[in-house]
């Protein structure tokens, strides 16, 4: 993976996810933006699950959402993710959200990478960083 | 920890924990009753930290819930629980959520009792059954 | 839509629904429920936004869920239901949740028709009953 | 209400609030926010559901997190939220969440005040702007 690269999905706002005012919650987004990290990660051939399990853990250390139309129930939405920075132990990812031609959010994300016990660990070079930790066993050869 | 205990708590709905239709999305009620489970632990000096530390899970076998009246943002419910039965591995609990007068549902669940690697372990002594898994450290002697 | 009509979707566990223990927390069961009654009504045509925009809402008046083996983080899993009884007011969904061979969950819910004030209304005819409420636009006529 | 006043509130974990990783996920800080805002007008006298019936509505337009330390189940956290700014149709937030000396989260919203039909409305003279919109009736009157 590396700097630049991107990817889209689809998603279909549910309706757990709708807040009084009929609208998306603005919290939800968050979680819109984690599944595109790891849908991302698929589309490289890694599963964050085998991640997690050889010990490392990709925290969220900053996050940032611009709110600018609400979505509603039942909206098709596009949630597009690319990966703007990688430096030392962080990678940093931009979103952005559509329903059509319209915005609905932007977002932005920080992500440190930290061992089990919560030790710093720059970025692996199979996420793009120059960090030595080992490749999980799902990765994708190319 | 005996049958017939029990143990009342006053929540205040969230604006998060509502939907469209303007009332609490039907499953979180699963959440309060959650709450309440772990309210009346530690009511009776048992954390339900210490107890998943000590490798016991107490996990969810089944669930019911009755609706009768929609709550809404921002309403003050009285949450109730009561230890209805205790036997083998189980533990059952019923619920009462009301507001005011009103009745807003019912609820039941059975607990089951696991070790961590998922072993069916008869409810320990200090929580009202026969099993021998050590009291957590939390525990308040009598 | 009648009685013994069903309907399967794919679904990926999300890292947001996922607790403590490591596995979906028991309540998020009733969220998959609710989108498998969503997408049941698109595949036969109708939308439920239209439904609630014609003044239609169906309420959850019941639910019960029993779990047998937890599901995990990026698990795919087949959520199915099925329209089990329609009687006066009143819809009831059987719903399995399986991965592969494995089955991970079992439910039920009883939905009730109420008109935007809260009167309530038989099932409608499009949907099974015999109310006579308006079939929202979206209806696919066959 | 007017820039520099402040709250806080206490605010136990819930399990369900925590994700795989055995700490609080992070979208859910979104949520504690936004209760440290409905206690913050509650203890001005006013009440946020009155506010939304008045047919104002209080919209979030941006919001930043940023993570230090992560919480866990059933940890006391001190949830703080302050007025920072008041200007035009926005007023912005800041937030410090603490568990005992320990900072867990710090964060900001920019909230957004709309008629029900969404046009921009100038923050009302009771929310301490310049707007002319009515208080709701269960203002306190000092």
């Amino acid at each position: 993976m590396d700097i630049g690269d991107g990817f889209s999905y689809e998603l279909r706002v549910r309706y757990q996810e709708t807040d009084g005012q009929g609208i998306v919650h603005h919290g939800n987004y968050l979680t819109y933006f984690e599944k595109a990290r790891i849908e991302l990660l698929r589309h490289h051939g890694i599963s964050y699950r085998d991640i997690e399990e050889s010990g490392l853990m990709l925290v969220v250390a900053e996050a940032r959402v611009e709110y600018f139309q609400p979505a509603l129930f039942d909206d098709l939405l596009l949630v597009s993710v690319t990966v703007a920075r990688i430096k030392g132990a962080a990678i940093e990812h931009t979103y952005v959200i559509t329903r059509g031609e319209i915005e609905i959010v932007r977002g932005f994300t920080r992500i440190g990478c930290l061992s089990k016990d919560s030790r710093i660990k720059r970025v692996p070079t199979w996420l793009g960083g120059k960090g030595d930790w080992p490749a999980p066993r799902s990765l994708v050869k190319d």
